[in-house]
């Protein structure tokens, strides 16, 4: 199952994909929230669709798509965690996760503009498979991990360097801007993922390919991440991780290649889609 | 106004402090959430507490507290806001504001039991003079500052040091595991608070002092924070902002002093109450 949601910022439908078309399941009544995830969402949503198979109304394709997940309580980021990423920006792979959280209003739908914030510039671009957390998760053994799983979404972890790594501390200022989470197009569960640690990633900065990796190259895998992570805090359904990124970040090329306004920046993971977004300058 | 909440863990009612009595206002309808704090919510309750004195439920002395705010996109603190408390942690004070998050998942009641995570031996302490944001907050001026903010509360910003500062990447680890944010008893509106650049905040454990300070000491004081950190991000209704610790944190002395089961930490702050957690070990 593909789960979509669609409309005007803060106002968005739950829907499904089948094939490529997009159907409305707003009279399902519940959007993809931490209480949809937390109490078997999925199995319901899949039995109201099976039960609704040729009544759903059809979405305009024309529609915004928005992030497919509700706002999580969290979004956990690991980094460093491809060490042909590590070594571009100067650092030893880790030998174990490097995590940090983004802020949720941070997260926006995967074809909405990427805000490029006031006095900044190195904005720069990270495609990551993420993975969307089905119920609650505390001192998860690695072996039970995928049990806990309610999907998959490709995400652009937009970062800020300077903001990151130049203005002191932790790296919350250069990565929870607004806009910097552009998550989708689609949630896809287990089961239309294939082999999670073989998917190509990629990301294309105006036509021009920047990263071109694979999850094979992960450092830790999805399985391990989440029993590392519920060993620090307790994950909640609808928690998004994101796994890191490959090699090919603006901050790596010699010299350096930021965002500007006007940029168009697409990305994409095997069986997730694709998303664009275009930069624009921030005007308050 | 005070605002508290009461009531068992996740089901908690609204409810004000005045004097030494806790009164119930369940009957005014909101809980303390990002909608009540966006929709001019105190200035409703003031007119329902004032509409109803003399008849609002006393709420039993023997009721838990909860945190007096409901669970907000963001806990955001400043790392080594007091240069002797920087100083303590062999830094050197900042000169521009530490930005980290804490899990949201963290938020306990003032009251509540602190669980020593599984594997921990270095988990501290930290009292903290913490700000609630009352509207949306993006590129405030610091001058503007002040009428973004909805109240005051008490927090011990507890920490594990070996998570935080001896596990690779950044502070997450030990700043975010579950209980490790109590927050009360109550929320003060800013009329409560008298000069919020003068208030002691201190800290036991087991009776013994263990910290001492003042506000008069933060390095970056609270309007300079609000503008500083919507420079790097939206700050929502209800979101908190915790400015920092004074010296005298368990990883300050020499050798280190760090808590275990059974420590009972006591804290307060001029104006804000004082709280009382016991430590447990944790029992899955």
């Amino acid at each position: 199952m593909k789960l979509l949601r669609y409309g005007p910022a803060g106002h968005e439908n739950p829907g499904i994909l089948q094939g490529d078309q997009r159907y409305d399941v707003a009279a399902f009544g519940e959007d993809y929230t931490e209480a949809f995830f937390g109490s078997n969402g999925l199995q319901r949503l899949a039995d109201f669709v099976a039960a609704n198979a040729g009544s759903l109304p059809l979405v305009d394709a024309a529609e915004r798509l928005g992030p497919p997940v509700t706002r999580p309580s969290k979004i956990i980021c690991i980094g460093l965690n491809y060490s042909d990423h590590a070594h571009e920006m100067g650092l030893t792979p880790p030998t174990e996760p490097v995590v940090f959280l983004k802020s949720t209003t941070a997260l926006v739908g995967p074809f909405d503009d990427i805000v490029i914030p006031r006095n900044s510039v190195k904005t720069d671009w990270e495609v990551e498979l993420a993975v969307v957390i089905g119920k609650r998760a505390s001192y998860v053994a690695e072996a039970e991990a995928a049990s806990y799983i309610a999907g998959y979404l490709l995400h652009n972890d937009v970062s800020e360097r300077e903001f990151q790594l130049e203005r002191g501390g932790t790296w919350t200022k250069g990565k929870g801007c607004d806009t910097f989470a552009p998550m989708g197009p689609f949630l896809a569960t287990p089961d239309e993922m294939g082999d999670v640690n073989n998917l190509r990633l990629w990301l294309t900065v105006n036509g021009e390919k920047m990263q071109d990796g694979n999850t094979a190259n992960l450092i830790f895998d999805v399985p391990f991440i989440i029993s590392y992570v519920s060993q620090f805090m307790t994950l909640l359904p609808g928690d998004v991780i994101s796994t890191g990124t490959p090699a090919g970040v603006g901050l790596g090329f010699k010299p350096p290649v930021f965002l500007r306004p006007g940029d168009v920046v697409e990305l994409g993971i095997d069986n997730l889609g694709s998303s664009r977004q275009v930069l624009k300058a921030y005007s308050g």
